[in-house]
């Protein structure tokens, strides 16, 4: 069983372990030589180029990403050569374009905020004049970790994004927390899903995880629902990441998705009795799935970001192995830059306080 | 840190995933170039060459090892070169001549078979004669899985290994169980002990781990405590694996020493907050062990011992892992030939034949 990982970051790295472990052939093709995922990186090229792509896809059985960025006409390629492409070019779109995402969401009659695809500031000014004078403005492509994403309150605001082509634009969630689903998919349709998780962001990027969601409730069956719509309807396979708004009037509105492990189930690599990593070669190769059952009360991880020292996670592990025994540590082998995701940390236990405590303690040992 | 592993074997193989997950840089030297821990090979070539030993080890911090068998004067070469060798020269001595292993293990006053270097058959007549007329006969290097063992019962039994030298001769012990301790010692003293765990072997090779031991009761205690003492007394770094017989008359004695992780502690993968893997990894970078605490009242591992038939594990996943969602499975990537070990899996839960069946039926799928 070979599967081919196109894109060579974090994600792609973690989906190493797993599959050693499973015997499973993974080959990567990177960006850079110095990869996060360069142990098993095999090309180094751009994903962009279709002749590229098609030749790293030779002789593999299985197609994945650690991104979404591969263009839609190099997936058609691809899917075209004959390769299982998971998640395929046309679920993929919804995760690459965020109009398209939303048109799709709507369809699936999947409660989301309130949304118009915007050509002009007119459009813009319209919505704004419906939904108490803000919104939130996004570009269609290539925003993540709070980039590519505006609070705007005039129709000016968005004018040089304008320029370049449509915007979406959202109503401004009054929300209480953000949550998110992780289910897995496998082509012949079985479905697995983790518990719902409390994402916690700091400048837009995540900063921590508790899974499960504390005081989930019914929200915990509602965003399982979602997600299983979701997974079903788009024709998703391998992990999908449902982020959730969760309104202070108590709804659930599907924020992002994700076609791909993601952020908010690294916990899931300790916490869980089958990782989001393993899920994924699993789902992808159309195996059956692993229980995702949680082996411990609560999970907490922390990111790890770089800071303006240029010390590596390694650097500081002798003072917080010592002092943090029971932590899981996890380096991604990338130069530290400022807020750049470099690494996380996992404690498991039985007391929420307790649990995110250790995290956050063993994870400041890396704090510049 | 950048580590070495000589060796390409599953037990390096077993290193990769905790390396990945705390950014460690780790190569190995490796036999061949389909190793089964191919994913980091970095060399291929013979460990018993010292020019190719110390090529590999250029740029390395810490050269440990899959196996025991590089010999002395490449040990001493590589010392000699400044790069840090662990578990050390000397200490290894120990694991890899076995009469050297009891001249020590005597000298430490840990518990050991009755035992005599045999230079001749007259020795080992008079061994005999002591010994009710039976006695294991070891070649003093070379052995493992049943291998370089014999039971005789007339001093011309062992004539062909005598005529290749001296050979150790060892009481036959009428033992109840075998047992395997392991702990890790790091360079600075510190050292972690897992549970003692009961091994089931078949044909002289390991089939089965329970951990922790069943009834141990006080041998867990007089276990650890040899263990602590033979890991400082030889001055072992990185994981050292104990292996103990249980006799009818409670004694606890030595068998086999492993500087290594071993199979008997495969079970800490999924089983233990700390892997020993991980902790190997830890031990030889002289980094603060992690806990070894068992994550589960009950784990057992079976290995999969190729047979007959050349299909490999990721051939029967599908029927596996659609019956056994939550137990873990281990491919090593090799050919499967009869005998060899070729992966295993661990199952965890709260009941002792409970967990044992279930690994024992997933195990089975593999059967030829």
């Amino acid at each position: 069983m070979r599967v081919g990982v196109i894109g060579g970051g974090q994600l792609a790295r973690m989906m190493v372990p797993p599959a050693v472990a499973l015997g499973i052939d993974i080959r990567v093709l990177a960006e850079s030589a110095d990869s996060s995922a360069r142990i098993a990186a095999t090309a180094v090229g751009d994903y962009r180029d279709a002749a590229t792509v098609l030749d790293f896809a030779t002789g593999i059985d299985v197609v994945t990403f650690d991104h979404e960025h591969v263009p839609q006409d190099v997936l058609a390629r691809l899917e075209a050569s004959g390769v299982a492409v998971r998640p395929g070019r046309d679920p993929l779109e919804a995760a690459q374009d965020k109009i398209r995402m939303r048109e799709r969401l709507a369809a699936l009659g999947v409660p989301i905020p309130d949304w118009a695809a915007v050509r002009s500031e007119s459009d813009l000014a319209e919505f704004l004049a419906a939904h108490r004078g803000v919104a939130i403005v996004k570009t269609p492509r290539g925003g993540y970790d709070g980039k590519g994403v505006r609070v705007v309150r005039s129709a000016g605001d968005a004018a040089d994004w304008l320029a370049e082509g449509d915007v979406l634009a959202e109503e401004l969630v009054d929300f209480r927390r953000e949550l998110a689903q992780l289910i897995a998919r496998r082509p012949s349709g079985e479905t697995a899903a983790w518990p719902l998780v409390e994402t916690i962001q700091r400048e837009g990027v995540c900063a921590e995880v508790l899974a499960p969601a504390p005081d989930a409730g019914d929200a915990a069956v509602e965003a399982r629902a979602i997600a299983e719509a979701i997974a079903e309807g788009l024709g998703v396979t391998g992990v999908l990441a449902v982020e959730l708004f969760q309104a202070t009037d108590g709804r659930l509105l599907v924020n992002e998705l994700a076609m791909r492990p993601h952020n908010s189930g690294h916990w899931t690599i300790e916490g869980a009795v089958t990782s989001q990593f393993e899920q994924h070669l699993r789902a992808v190769l159309d195996l059956p799935l692993g229980d995702p059952t949680p082996l411990a009360p609560v999970s907490v991880m922390v990111n790890v970001l770089g800071g303006p020292v240029a010390a590596t996670m390694p650097d500081r592990y002798p003072e917080a192995f010592a002092a943090h025994p029971d932590v899981k540590f996890h380096s991604y082998g990338k130069a530290s830059r400022p807020g750049r995701k470099v690494g996380h940390v996992t404690a498991t236990g039985a007391d929420l306080a307790e649990v995110r405590a250790r995290a956050r303690a063993a994870a400041g040992f890396f704090e510049a």
